[in-house]
Order: C-alpha cells, then structure tokens, then sequence
C-alpha cells in the first residue's frame, strides 16, 4: 500500500487541525477548503479507494457522519452542504487514501462558496439489463 | 416527516430498477443517470438530511458502499466514480430523503461522462479555532 500524507497525519508525523477522532477514523479541516469548515473524514486503514475499503472501516465512517455534520453546521452556521468522495484521478481524486469531504455550501458567488456542481442527466438505457447487472455483481 | 418519492419507492408504491436491498437500506438506478451505472443508495429510515439521520442507518449506508462500488465497477467497466450525497436546496437536494449518489466517470466528453465538478480552493483562515469550534460540536 503506498503511503500518502493521509497516513502521515494518521502516525501523528504531520499535524492537522483535527476536529475528531476514534479507533476507526480520523476527521480534520481541508487545508485548501472551498468553503469555511469544509472538513475531511478519513478511515484509518490504508485503503486507496472506496472498492478497496473494509465494510467496518466504511461502516465506522458512515456513521461518525451526521454527528461531523451536525457540528460542522453548527460550527459555521451553513446550512446546506455536499458530501464527496471521489475515486481515482479521472475523478478529480488527488490523494489515494480514501477520504470523505464535508463540504459547507454558502450562498455567495465566488470563492468560498462550495462545491461547484455540473450535472447533466441523461436517460435510462435498457435499465433492466443493467440493473440486473449491477445486482447479480453484488452477490 | 414529509414524504417523498423515495419513501413511497421503499414501500413498494412506486417501482424502481432495484440492485440491493437489506433490513436498513436499498439501493436502485437513478432515473436521470449522469453516466452508464449510476446508482442511488437510500437508507429506509425517512430522514431528509445526513444531519438528521440515526447513526444506525448511516453506518449501514457506510457499510454497503464498498460492495456497490465494486458491483457497480463490474457492471459497467467504469474505474473512477464520485460519490456524491447532496444536503438542502442550496446544495443541489431535490428530494428530501437521504441518499448517496454513486456516479462512475468515464473519460469521454458531453452527458454520460458523470459528475462535473468545479474546484476553487481557497486558504484556511483562523484553522485554531474553527477546528475548535467543529471539536467542541463534535462532543
């Protein structure tokens, strides 16, 4: 497993401005946020990506959620906010150290505001083909 | 608790391209995907955001991700994917029910391509206290 600065800040050998931690995961503020409290939640165990990730590592971050959010609203005062986790490089991923961002939206232009979203649907394309596809994959 | 269309989804009311389902959770194609395999996962608990979600239910949201990520790889090729949970209007919510998008990304141009994402990092301003500010919520 390669290292990142992730498990550097996990061995405590490069500080963060942390906000939580237990056995399991470790939550600090983004050093380049998009927006005030902008903050990251990371499991403990080395894994690059979410497919790579323990289902307990997953479950522990998972649930340290709407506790890191609540008080992240309550700390900033937002109220609308993302959750993000991308997954390798064509998805905007830059460290491979799987990492949860909790990004506060603030209803101002510019910087500072959050995540900038473009979403542009498309439509179904043979669905049940698909969908049984996709669930024949996760027996 | 208002209700929605995934309420009314989890109930059996209303069909959907079912791929997973547990006690806590179900997990189904997005009607307007972004790109080939775009999924929804939704805890049954009717919570409309993170903030108000059980811890419970979160950590079965959390606990599933690996398992659908690599189904959802599998079904479609796709190696990079966001995933992507929206909190009120002003962050991109439109239906007020929990749910994680996971979105692949393929490298292609125009709709299918998955999440657009804008990125515009600003600096840490006071991080001391704000990371205080966070922590003490936290408790």
């Amino acid at each position: 497993m390669t290292d990142t600065i992730f498990g550097r800040i996990i061995r405590g050998e490069v500080p963060c401005h942390r906000v939580y931690e237990d056995d399991r995961v470790l939550a600090f503020l983004d050093v380049g946020p998009l927006s005030e409290g902008h903050t990251l939640v990371i499991p403990k165990e080395p894994a690059p990506t979410m497919d790579a990730l323990s289902d307990e590592s997953a479950a522990a971050l998972g649930r340290v959620l709407p506790r890191l959010c609540r008080a992240v609203m309550k700390a900033t005062g937002c109220e609308a906010y993302n959750i993000l986790q991308n997954n390798r490089p064509g998805a905007h991923q830059a460290v491979f150290h799987v990492h949860f961002h909790v990004i506060p939206r603030f209803d101002i232009s510019g910087p500072g505001a959050g995540l900038g979203i473009a979403w542009k649907a498309t439509t179904l394309d043979d669905p049940k083909a698909l969908s049984a596809r996709v669930a024949g994959a996760m027996k």
